[in-house]
């Protein structure tokens, strides 16, 4: 038995708890409080048999892996039309930490 | 010393808070977000020494064990009558999922 | 790699975290619910090299630390003028639980 600890980022949270679902895994989804270091991310808490813990690994790369994004630009309003870039933008989303924990005893009352 | 994690259901999070007073133990309670998986859980983080471990377990499994409970029936407000049961049901209740980690160090500052 | 799960007063959790910031640590803040136990504490889950313990260890060490403060007496509002204490009083501010964790695989995707 190992517990999961992954840390992802919000947008992503729906993705992977449908995924992980899908799949019969249980999760448990910690709140991280707001506005600190990386804001808006979500700590997923996995129970797994060692022999799953490579495909829970896989889902979660696929659904919170770190990619790239168009954003569109946003017209400058009553603002600085100098800095106003006209064609969307590349920004880095999503991303995963994820810490595999060795379980001593599991039990479910 | 071992690191127990217990997600519980909201409801029992009183009644094992204070068991765990009672007996001595440390506890920090964990916000878990609404409406994932489990809706309404709780996760308990405790850290005891080797030989507490099974008292915390059984504690936990005191306060938390999944058991039946009957719901009164709630009278249909102008809703469907065809579906509305007319007495009592046993719905699932409580429960609990623990794992106990081993802690390499531990201080108190 | 190790994770650190570190219990420390709410109070004391922006200067940790800009202390971790400063010293190039990722830290992740879980929010712990009020009114529990030592109401008002926050948990630190910061995954670091083995060789780096020590140091994030002494970091919240100093950023943490039990200690006493003196606080300014309120006066008595329409209230028990017997119990009212005319000059600062010392209390207890402050402190830190910290668990060492053992980590089996640690993935960044
Ligand atoms: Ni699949
Ligand atoms: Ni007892
Ligand atoms: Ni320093």
């Amino acid at each position: 038995m190992k517990l999961i600890m992954a840390v992802i980022q919000d947008k992503d949270s729906n993705r992977l708890s449908d995924a992980l679902v899908e799949h019969d895994y249980q999760a448990t989804k910690l709140a991280s409080t707001g506005g600190f270091l990386k804001a808006g991310n979500t700590t997923f808490m996995i129970g797994v048999e060692d022999k799953n813990v490579e495909n829970v690994m896989t889902i979660i790369k696929e659904n919170c892996e770190s990619r790239e994004q168009l954003v569109a630009p946003i017209s400058p309003m009553g603002g600085n039309a100098d800095s106003y870039v006209p064609y969307p933008v590349e920004v880095q989303v999503g991303g995963a930490t994820v810490f595999v924990l060795p379980v001593d005893q599991f039990e479910k009352f």
